[in-house]
């Protein structure tokens, strides 16, 4: 279904937006072979010009004339629409889609991956679609899955601490304004959310029809007996999202050997000595590739259950490096 | 043992710092039967002027010197080592002490008093002591306290966002100070805190010496059965602690029970629609003296789950009404 070659046409489609322009740094640092790039965003952002590996692109104004003849790969980080509109339309014409947005997710045509996790998902891919988790879901499932290969996963309440910049780069900016008109005695001015999110806390993530779990940790883990409940709560931080991880395993496991199992994992940094006060921030894994795990510690208050901390950069492993990791995947063949 | 007066010769104990000065806020708000006040801090703080029920006191510096003799009730609020030099003294020389700090939470003969929740414990004050939980658990245990009447608590696992003011009136300046620092490009330097707390997140409350759980938590539900796990986490907020909480009932209860068992709490109010977009927010309760709770949603990973999302002014309900309240019901006789 995808051909091997020397070199890919990439298409980023949301190139000007949070994960977009990360997508742009991370093709370049990882070398990803590109043949060339087509960057696409609103009439807004076109004509913007943006560098990659070496060259400049300049960004043209999706609209449904735009032809895809030529492209190979895809990377959706837009809207929703968007992703309705061009996923299914560019995964027919034979572009291999990569998908950011929720619209797949739950798609059982639709892989949903995260490397690390279940590569050999990708074998599939009926509708030329492929989804990544939401960047909360990622870090936690590269959490579990260790846990789960070593000892079961049983239940799971996690407790999500979501940066800004989940929400993309107009709440980043409305994070700094909101502040610096606070410092200034200033009322702080909400639009991207419904209150201020500067020195606040807003338990509201996405939309309140669901009953709050995030029911796509349950399909990539492929443990469909697997339970979850979610509380996701936005914080003051412009990058990295942290959770609160507290599992039932089906069997035992000691802290130190969870942080063996932990470590062994690909993609994972197990930082955790809190003698020295070593734990994960967002502050630390901004920018960092890793998912870092810490504050390891027994829950004394059931039998087998564990706590664990978890931060992650949402615009990178949360994003857009695993979908580039995904992209890397398809091209070893 | 308290003999009831038309007023009362109150010390307040670390009068200058973030509890101290709500303490003085209430006690005018209140209109607490006053017939003088003595403030005390430490040296640096000696000589100011607080204003409290239409006067103006003068903050005494705290020496060992010091004669207590006259005062009925002492509200502490300083470090564990004042409490633990003053507070033993004052309760044996006959002065009630209302002590914040973990040092006597945890002794048999030392009531630990939420008074909403469990007032009959003041009937016996061996030491003169009466100590207040912690400012995460005191709202913890007026959420758990109606399920619990309700239909019983079986396990909690809690995740708590803990502003800066549970540290302290420096703790709050470092937060402002650090992100005025970064917003005009400079450094950020932590003294307070181990880390950068502006825009960042300390998974860090406290020592480390705990395995993290919060036993005074178990003490003050007089439910020794009940099992508790927490992570508690700091967060750039002011002010207001947040909690996102998960039960394990025993019998079951359906949301809407528990949303009319939680209103019919005193001092907890359910706020509570999102389809309106209406929960509580740390914005939304500074200032305030109720527990406000929201996001009560069925947890279906486990049979008679539920979750909470509980925020509470952590200078009063969690600390200083709360220290206050005790003091009234003292006063009532």
């Amino acid at each position: 279904m995808f051909k091997k070659k020397a070199g890919y046409v990439v298409a980023v489609v949301g190139a000007t937006g949070a994960v977009g322009k990360e997508t742009l740094e991370i093709l370049e640092e990882r070398k990803f072979p590109l043949t060339s790039l087509r960057l696409f965003a609103s009439k807004r952002s076109a004509g913007e010009v943006l560098p990659c590996q070496g060259k400049e692109w300049k960004v043209e104004e999706l609209t449904p004339e735009v032809s895809f003849v030529g492209v190979d790969i895809a990377f959706i980080s837009a809207t929703d629409d968007i992703s309705r509109e061009y996923g299914r339309r560019l995964g027919a014409a034979g572009v291999v889609v990569i998908d950011d947005s929720g619209v797949f997710r739950m798609e059982a045509d639709v892989p949903l991956v995260v490397p690390e996790v279940n590569a050999h998902a990708l074998r599939t891919m009926p509708r030329g679609i492929v989804s990544i988790p939401n960047c909360t879901t990622t870090p936690l499932v590269m959490a579990l899955k260790p846990l789960q290969e070593a000892v079961g996963v049983k239940r799971v309440v996690v407790t999500t601490f979501q940066s800004v910049s989940g929400t993309g780069a107009a709440a980043m900016d409305e994070l700094m304004t909101q502040t610096k008109d606070l410092l200034a005695f200033r009322d702080a001015k909400a639009e991207v959310y419904p209150y201020q999110i500067a020195f606040n806390l807003l338990p509201h993530i996405g939309s309140f029809n669901s009953d709050g779990d995030c029911s796509e940790e349950v399909k990539i883990l492929e443990a469909p007996t697997l339970r979850v409940t979610a509380t996701t709560v936005r914080v003051p931080v412009l990058r990295c999202h942290s959770e609160a991880i507290n599992v039932e395993l089906e069997r035992p496991l000691k802290p130190n050997e969870a942080r063996a199992a932990l470590a062994a994992m690909p993609g994972v940094i197990v930082y955790d000595d809190p003698s020295k006060k070593l734990y994960p921030m967002p502050l630390d894994a901004t920018g960092k590739d890793d998912v870092y795990i810490g504050r390891i510690r027994e829950d004394e208050s059931i039998t087998n259950g564990l706590n664990l901390w978890v931060v992650s950069d949402n615009l990178r492993k949360g994003a857009a490096l695993n979908a580039v990791q995904i992209a890397e995947h398809l091209a070893k063949g």
